[in-house]
């Protein structure tokens, strides 16, 4: 019997490559979606069936879980509609579009899922070594929340994070994305747009640095292109 | 500036406890409660804004989460209709009443909640000593919980998961409650019943010992007295 790996797909490019990579390995996966109030909430969702399409992931097998607090929490620019997503550059501190403690509460449920699909992986494509410098994207992180996990399920049920992509760079990833025949059209990364992509947030500008150090073109369309970030 | 608290509240006997605590320890506090899908859904929310109300906690500061998707997860007798909440009485091993992850899932969101309000704590009325066997109501757990927040979370929000009945026996918690002055007929314990607990289900079992061992009676009205457990 094949091992079942619950995935976590925004439907943006690293999770896309990661639920392609997971597939690749050949395990049965579970994705997983969160529509958490996300300002690009509607386009999100639908790159995210898209992608389960193209992995034909059967509709019954998709979860698409609602996490409306997140909006009355706000605190964060991608949910809160009196905050502004930044478009002037990547700096080294904490980002005014980092969700308070997403990763945990998606991988939290995430587990709960597992626990049903007796999955004993959960695949999430976060990114450090080239990412946004979120606090829940890096190896310490994952590391106490899978023994955290692991301390709070029946003894019976171990389960463990896996992420690819941890130390890939954007370059990296989008080398791998082309490899493995993602289809980069219907992945969307922006935080900012819904029909076409800013280009400007700091999403938009590591995927276009991605792409133009993997000496490739985006084909999603872009507002702007910064390509020096 | 008094010190901000968030405290897990669903309107139990123990979380009731846990909240006159918090408030007699002079700390501002946040009620969060959780509807998850759980049989006494209703009652419980009841019991939770009684509870608030007579905590005199304004209705603009309680957080009422919903998180319907544990009704399809399942695999617990408290969420899952095709299961039956069992009344035989205690036993060792993890009881069907488990739902999957639900503390470290409720702990991950009071984080999110806790960076909204600056909180610096959070309290939730988990029982080891004398509790239901749940691996995510250990002291271990809580430790795991509280390193993976503190790790996920931007490094200037430290967040403590205060839990002051993890070694209290029902017994002891009983006597807290009638020395508060915790409305005792405002709170809920039975897993089954909306109306009339039914006295025999693991939650009713603990809660009439606690009673009984403190040679006091329980206010609220049982179908069923099983006294000893």
């Amino acid at each position: 019997m094949k091992t079942v790996a619950i995935v976590v797909l925004s439907g943006g490019l690293d999770s896309s490559t990661c639920a392609y990579m997971a597939k690749k390995s050949g395990l049965n996966i579970i994705p997983v979606h969160f529509n958490y109030g996300q300002k690009t909430l509607k386009k999100e969702l639908k790159c995210f069936n898209d992608i389960c399409d193209s992995l034909n992931l059967p509709h019954k097998d998709r979860y698409e879980i609602d996490l409306p607090f997140f909006t009355d929490v706000g605190c964060s620019s991608l949910t809160d509609t009196n905050m502004i997503v930044p478009t002037s550059g990547i700096n080294s501190s904490v980002p005014s579009t980092y969700v308070p403690f997403r990763n945990g509460i998606f991988l939290s449920i995430a587990s709960a899922v597992a626990i049903k699909h007796s999955a004993t992986q959960i695949h999430i494509g976060i990114v450090q070594e080239d990412g946004s410098g979120y606090p829940d994207c890096t190896k310490e992180f994952i590391t106490k929340q899978q023994e955290c996990i692991n301390e709070g399920v029946k003894p019976s049920q171990k389960i463990s994070l896996i992420t690819p992509l941890l130390n890939k760079t954007k370059k990296d990833i989008t080398l791998i994305a082309i490899k493995l025949k993602v289809p980069i059209d219907k992945t969307w990364s922006c935080y900012k747009n819904e029909l076409v992509a800013c280009g400007l947030c700091d999403s938009c500008r590591l995927r276009l640095d991605g792409f133009k150090k993997a000496g490739l073109n985006d084909s999603i369309e872009y507002i702007t292109k910064v390509l020096d970030t």
